[in-house]
């Protein structure tokens, strides 16, 4: 990392999910909102990024063929180059891909799921700036609702409650996630890829880096179901609504 | 509990919180969307409750005043009888007060928070159901995102993750929160009211009585914060435009 200097961003987006919970006819990421596919609006939140290098999109290999047809002339008007790489069998094999086709010269490596178009770009510069001095940082949002445990060894038939967690000190983790490039490539080294691994932190914190959480709000929604979907849509036409002059 | 016959039950609705996170001229509740008060989109979804037998709502003590001058007209034109009862010092404290003002007769409770106008009446339904089986249910979500344990003892200056929370068998509670009337009064008698509870289920659950999580969905949200106001606008004109025929 230079002192003080120009510090280079590489952005991995994550688009290789199977999208099997929403059972869409297109992958999620492909699915159009406002008129632009998901995947391109988070995009587009990291192009005002002062230190962006590169974008990375690890793609569904199934979708490989038709993504640069369809999409090609669309990025091509993306300030930085962009590297599209086929996924691999799980998110945490689609994010060591990813890493391994990012550029050597990136200081810190960006990792974003392409589903969580909200971010607000104030939110991804919080988190750059604390990744660039601590290491590592994630866009996190506080527990605030009541959490419960299932009892163990239960079917999802009939659950009930066995126990009401304390939710003091929770955090969802959110993205993006922002490493030094060589943390987070040491991190995949010795403990990935790791289908169990649900985020990229989770393997920093196996190396005992600590990892910093930055405040990612609560619109930073990741559009899972189909339900999701719709509150994306009402979000944008909501957001467009009030922003759209006159 | 009557085998098989008529059963009836009672709808407390929650009004009282302070509201403190929101920082609005008017407590959340009472925040207009669509044209109707939140709270009274809330009591609505419950007209529909084949055993309804009456509303208890309680309010903060500073909106008891006004409240019956504001909004006699329209709680008349509410099915069943409607009370209004002045909140407590804390949540566990208000509900105790609406479980003494409930009636005897009611052979279910069922607890509700004023701030949720966006459950599915097949939701309450279910919920009301499972209780009347199993004599405490509530609506609840699976936590699906990733959970971070915050270092202990760390201030809310830079926190930082200790650790990743294992989330199988993770729910978030939701109302509505239902219970054999004298479950609940029981649960209240031994131990509430608790302001740690945060919400009534606990209180059940250290009665050692299994209480029945129903899947209560990802739209079922609690309107808390400035953002989720936003949210809860959009798609009321979002579910309105698509309701709306013609």
């Amino acid at each position: 990392m230079p002192e003080g200097g120009k510090v280079t961003t590489s952005v991995i987006l994550a688009a290789a999910g199977a999208s099997t919970r929403l059972r869409a006819e297109v992958r999620k990421p492909y699915i159009e909102v406002a008129g632009e596919p998901i995947f391109y609006h988070s995009l587009e939140l990291f192009t005002s990024l002062e230190s962006l290098l590169e974008f990375v999109i690890v793609v569904h290999p199934l979708d490989r063929p038709d993504f640069t047809r369809n999409y090609g002339a669309q990025l091509e008007s993306l300030p930085v180059p962009v590297h599209v790489v086929p996924g691999g069998e799980h998110r945490s094999e689609s994010i060591a891909r990813a890493l391994d086709a990012a550029s050597a010269d990136a200081d810190l490596i960006a990792i974003h799921d392409a589903v969580r178009p909200f971010t607000e770009p104030a939110v991804i510069r919080r988190v750059v700036a604390r990744a660039r001095e601590t290491g590592a940082a994630i866009a996190a949002t506080r527990v605030s609702d009541t959490v419960k445990a299932q009892g163990r060894g239960e079917g999802s038939e009939a659950p009930s409650i066995e126990a009401t967690v304390p939710r003091r000190g929770l955090w969802f983790a959110q993205t993006p996630q922002v490493f030094h490039a060589d943390l987070i490539r040491r991190a995949y080294r010795q403990f990935g890829p790791d289908p169990d691994a649900t985020d990229d932190a989770e393997l920093v914190e196996r190396l005992g880096h600590p990892v910093s959480l930055v405040e990612g709000g609560r619109l930073n929604i990741k559009i899972t179901t189909r339900e999701d979907l719709e509150l994306a849509r009402a979000i944008t036409a909501h957001v467009r609504g009030a922003r759209t002059p006159g």
